[in-house]
């Protein structure tokens, strides 16, 4: 663990992220509980639609994104989580058997101006294949508090 | 099931979600697997957090609008999928023993001009808590084949 907070995160700043590949039991199990659409359930299903093959939900493809994020950068952060997703784009289908990397970027980091405490820091993820090819990109905000504060309740 | 395609999502078109309760256990779960923060994990934590209890990370309430989607219209459905997401505000914590529900409307549909068999559906979806304040919003884009058309695979 890091331990960083919002000092941490200047424009420009960037982490990688560890290799991972997704198999079919986790694409399976993934689509069972969220999204059980017949390409993110069955291989036959994945070959007739126009992602060719047994494919991961973009949901599920988000939240392996998500898990990098923690293992590059968050574990053991000020993180206070995020407001949301400026953009998500699924750009091309994650097969079972894919192994996804890539990296973030800070693209600007400010200071709250409603809480002093928060940092608001914008940025980029990219998500590649074994190919090199750009799989997903996220345009994200997260918000880290400033080194040695707490999370002020007074707004929580 | 409803079996829709295309034809069936003209905007303005609404489509209710069934209410779902969340419970402690599927945030830890969810938060274990994708996003380890300690807002996610344990109580404690989350009370210390701007979140203010144990709170799902906003990738798994995406995952779980999903679900809801899936339900509302796309068992059955000619749906190809989604080359992503312009916009997701999580907006309020999701906390455990929340009950959430919502809705999802049309806002745009097209023919796909690249591929004639495809229709290219914009969507806004709403979740709402047990107070009926809006704690997510996304806007998306759903691919949907037309009736009785298949997947042109010399695109896919």
């Amino acid at each position: 663990m890091a331990n960083y907070s919002f000092e941490d995160f200047p424009p420009g700043r960037r982490f990688d992220f560890a290799k991972r590949t997704l198999t079919a039991d986790e694409i399976i199990a993934f689509a069972r509980e969220f999204d059980p659409q017949p390409m993110h359930m069955d291989e036959e299903a994945g070959r007739a639609s126009i992602l060719g093959g047994l494919a991961a939900s973009g949901w599920h493809t988000s939240a392996i994104m998500m898990r990098m994020l923690f293992d590059a950068y968050l574990d053991g952060s000020t993180s206070e989580g995020s407001p949301g997703v400026d953009s998500m784009e699924w750009k091309r289908p994650v097969l079972a058997g894919d192994t996804l990397g890539g990296h973030c970027e800070v693209l600007e980091a400010r200071i709250s101006r409603s809480r002093p405490e928060l940092g608001i820091v914008r940025m980029r993820a990219e998500l590649t294949n074994q190919r090199g090819e750009i799989v997903a990109v996220c345009d994200y905000i997260n918000m880290l508090r400033l080194a040695g504060k707490d999370a002020d309740h007074a707004h929580g």
